[in-house]
Parts: structure tokens; C-alpha cells; sequence
């Protein structure tokens, strides 16, 4: 088993390194030396210099080459380098948070030239080199049929936590929908700590309640374990910016609900809260308290 | 270990059965005839006919009596009538999903007469007997104490699942908020399902999802346990009414974050999700169909 990864990111560093460990030959390549280098001695990985010789490390027309990079551009540009360097049967993997009808394209546009496309939604995070990944897989059944054996290393179990989804797109999709319900979950987690917070009277210790409910309540989540965790460290969280940064795939699900006709307004209402935190409400807020003088006289701060 | 037990619905007998399991004895008493008899054969369990019986089968000014009943006057009634049968040092704890304040105001009417109350949130559903409940306790140190050899038994584990969050009122606070993180986390993952069904062209097979998304992805959660296993008994819910009812917990929460001024917007949405699936949107949505026909001269549906 030899599988190429292009993107040594903290996904993709710690993807090569389970792969590795499972007895997969890994090549990686990124284009940073520093990724490159991080990962350079471990063992069963080998890291190169380019694509090419990403490439012609491994056998053609059975390449599967897993591409752990950035969403958008980073993918076209790499899929460009890689045409003149894979040959038809190979299988190009995509297992960034790709938008699925960017993924949709690729796949019908690579199939021209014999190229197989798996769009494949990983989550888990920094823990999934330990725990494992899941794995949602978008293709064709040949196409998927290739990763499958390296699927099965990088999911918690060879039977679990990984699955094909559908079609092409259909991967990414389910990994779209997927962080749109983080968002809600999230946000859900976030106003309820800060009501407990809030309730001085109570007085209520944050990280061992989070860890009491660990145990045996409704809301036990890996979520939760982790808000567990972070509070045990610290429950002021007075040194955290309240600021939350929002990457594609919340506003991808907010739109596609748009484009369906199906609500979808707590996953949107958690995406536009995290827009707020961004400081994206603070004209609307002066707006507001304008209105407020104007109509009432009602007294208006003067930012400093 | 003697307790008494008031209330044997789906908690209660549970509760009960969990209890006894764990070698205490317990006496317990329904006003319903059928619940008693489902469980008086029991192990451990000695069913009585009446507050009277019961509370003269605990010793006295050392009685530990766990009320598993529905929020409100059922409560009140049932404290009512245990003030002649009890005396001081005992303790008194309702298990149910009373208002908190509630609790605060019985917890101080009851210690003038030197009687002891816990309010204890319970979690865990109809799986707690099985795994364990996760308890939520609120009261003086004293008192909370009397309950805490029980709180052992019914949590998952004698350390782990139960908590002394604070004086009178914070169990009960603590398990209405958690609830309220309940609502907004069963909304986002209905939505993000909805959105996955809605999506034809993937024809996705959403147990299977459900499935993959248990080992190693970031919404893991127990919600995410039973959405798995009930959607591998039938995928479609084609004979599931659209109707979610809501109990006071939600509603409470979403009342506290208007009283603390703290925004809950998520918990509150998904309240306000529950009260349309319950028809309570329905005038308003004539409202707006009469308004754009007015203005715009729309179609508007005539019910038949």
C-alpha cells in the first residue's frame, strides 16, 4: 500500500503519520521546507521535494494521491500541475472542505482525461490522529473503490467511520452539512455556558458541571468533552478574544438551504452570530442607537 | 440505605428499579394503582398505597424521600401533604424539571420547620436505569449530603455523573439550562438532516451517515446515538407527525436569558421552532399570504 499526500498541514501532517503507522508507504509533499522537514524522519513516510516526484515515486495509472489542502484555489492550481504528471486510472483525492459543486466539476472535468476523483469530508480535527478520522466519500464506485483500503486506516476501525456517501460531490456535501450542524451545536453549548456563567447567585463551577455532564445527560458530546477539558484549564476564558472566525462551510449549508427552500435557521443564526463576533454587526448597532436618539433622545456612547 | 420514592412514571420506577439494584431499600408509592403494581415484585422495592405508608416505613428524622413527579402543583400538593407525615432532619428532594425558583421558595418555606430540600436535576431519559443518570444537585451542604449515598447508586459511576452545583435552586438552574442546550442541539441536527433528505440528486442513506458520523467526526454525541438508531429502523419517518412538543425547560431558559439581558438566540430560536411545528405560526402565516395578496395581488390557498 503506497498513497501520496500533497498538504502537510495539521491535517495532513497527522493524516500521513496515521497512514504511515497503519503500514501504508507514504510520500508527502508541501510546499513549505518547514512541513516538509516536521514530517521528514518519521517512519514509513518519505517526503519529496515536488510533485514530479511525488509522482514518479508512485507506480502509474494505480496512484492515489490525497490532496489535504486549503479550499479553492490551492485545489485547481495543484490539479493543474498534477495533469501532466498522472495518467489515466490513477485516483486524485480531494479531502480539504471543498465547496461539493466545486468538487461536482473536477471530477467531470478529470474523468475526460481517465482520471478518477474521490471528494472525501474528513473530520476530527488534531484529534483524529489518535482517535481516527471519519471519512465521508463522494465518486464513482471505482473511483472510491481505490481509497477505500486507506480509508479504513485513517477511520477509528476498518468497519467504521467511514462511508460512500454518493456520487461526486456527494463527500463534501455530507462533510458541508456536517460542520453546519457544528455550528448550531456550538452555539447551543456557547449560550448556555453563558447563562450559567451570567447567574452569579449560583456561583456554578463551569468545568465540573461540563464534566458532570459527561456522565450519563442528554447532552454528552465530544463537544462537550472538550469544553470539559478547556474549562478545567481555565473557566474565565478572560484571555480568549470574543471573536470567532467562520470558514466556508457554514455559509455554503446557510446558502444551500436558501437555494433547497428548507429552514435551516439555527445552523444560519449560529453562522450570523459568529458574523456579529466579527464585529460585522457594529454598524447596524450605531444605526440602532441613532434611531434610539433621534426618536426617544435616548443617550448615545461616543466611541473613544 | 433507605429511601423513599413519590412518582413512578418512565424516571421514576427507573430511578427506583437503579436504586434497589445498587442495594438500597426502597419504598415507593404511586397514587396510580398501575404503576405500583408494575413494579411491586421487584428486588429491593416495597410498594406502598399512600404518603402515610411510606413515610412510616423510613425512620424518622432520617428520612430520604426522592419526589419523581411532573413540575408544579403536583409538587406542591404532594409537600403539602408529606408536612404532617414528616419531621425535622428529614430530606426531601424533587427530582423533576421544577421551575428553579421553584425550588428556592420551597427549600426556604420547608427549613423553618428544620426540613431538609435538594432540588436535583435528572438527565439521562429512559436509558438512565441502564447507563446510569447524570444528577444535577442544589441545597445546603447538609442537605445535599443526606442525598449523596443515592446520588452514587443512580449516577453512572460513585464519582462521576453527579454534582453539588450550589445552593437551593442551582441544581434545578443547571438542568434547565442544560435542557435548553438540548433544544438547540436537537434543532441543529434536525435541520442538518433535513438539508441531507432534501438533497436528492445524493439520495445519501442517512442511517448509514448517522452511523459514520459516531466514530471519529466532531458532532459526535449521544443525540447523534439515537438519531442513528432510529433512522436505521425507518429512514423516511413518513409516519411521524411534524409536531414537536415542548416542556418548561426551554421555555425558562430563553425567559432567564431575557431576564439576565444575556442573548441565547440559538435556544431561543429552537424554542420558538417547537411552537410553529405546534400550529402556533399558523395565523401569522395567514397574515402573510393576505399581505402579499393585497399588495401583489398573490395567489393565496383557500383551506378545504
Amino acid at each position: 500500500m503506497q498513497i501520496g499526500i500533497i498538504g502537510l498541514g495539521r491535517m495532513g501532517a497527522n493524516m500521513a503519520r496515521r497512514l504511515a503507522r497503519g503500514g501504508a508507504q507514504v510520500v508527502a509533499y508541501d510546499r513549505q521546507d518547514a512541513a516538509r522537514a516536521a514530517l521528514g524522519d518519521e517512519h514509513g513516510v518519505a517526503t519529496v521535494a515536488g510533485l514530479a516526484a511525488l509522482c514518479a515515486q508512485l507506480d502509474e495509472g494505480e496512484r492515489v494521491i490525497l490532496m489535504m489542502l486549503p479550499a479553492g484555489k490551492a485545489i485547481d492550481a495543484t490539479l493543474d500541475e498534477l495533469g501532466a504528471l498522472v495518467s489515466a486510472g490513477d485516483t486524485l483525492v480531494d479531502g480539504g472542505n471543498s465547496f461539493y459543486r466545486d468538487s461536482m466539476r473536477r471530477a467531470l472535468a478529470l474523468s475526460q482525461s481517465g482520471l478518477r476523483y474521490v471528494d472525501a469530508g474528513v473530520s476530527g480535527g488534531i484529534h483524529g490522529l489518535a482517535h481516527g478520522y471519519c471519512l465521508m466519500l463522494g465518486g464513482t464506485p471505482t473511483a472510491v473503490e481505490q481509497f477505500v483500503p486507506y480509508a479504513q486506516l485513517l477511520a477509528p476501525g476498518p468497519q467504521t467511520g467511514w462511508m460512500h456517501c454518493g456520487p461526486s460531490g456527494a463527500g463534501h456535501y455530507a462533510k458541508m452539512i456536517h460542520n453546519g450542524i457544528e455550528y448550531g451545536m456550538m452555539q447551543a453549548y456557547a449560550e448556555g455556558f453563558a447563562l450559567l456563567k451570567a447567574k452569579e447567585e449560583f456561583d456554578i463551577d463551569l468545568a465540573r458541571l461540563a464534566e458532570t455532564w459527561r456522565h450519563g445527560s442528554v447532552v454528552r458530546s465530544w463537544l462537550l468533552d472538550l469544553c470539559a477539558e478547556f474549562l478545567a484549564e481555565d473557566g474565565e476564558l478572560e484571555h480568549i478574544a470574543p471573536v470567532v472566525a467562520d470558514s466556508g462551510e457554514g455559509r455554503w449549508t446557510a446558502s444551500e438551504a436558501i437555494e433547497l427552500g428548507v429552514p435551516a435557521p439555527v445552523i444560519a443564526l449560529a453562522l450570523m452570530a459568529r458574523f456579529s463576533s466579527q464585529g460585522k454587526d457594529d454598524y447596524g448597532r450605531r444605526m440602532l442607537a441613532m434611531m434610539r436618539a433621534k426618536f426617544g433622545g435616548h443617550a448615545v456612547s461616543r466611541r473613544k
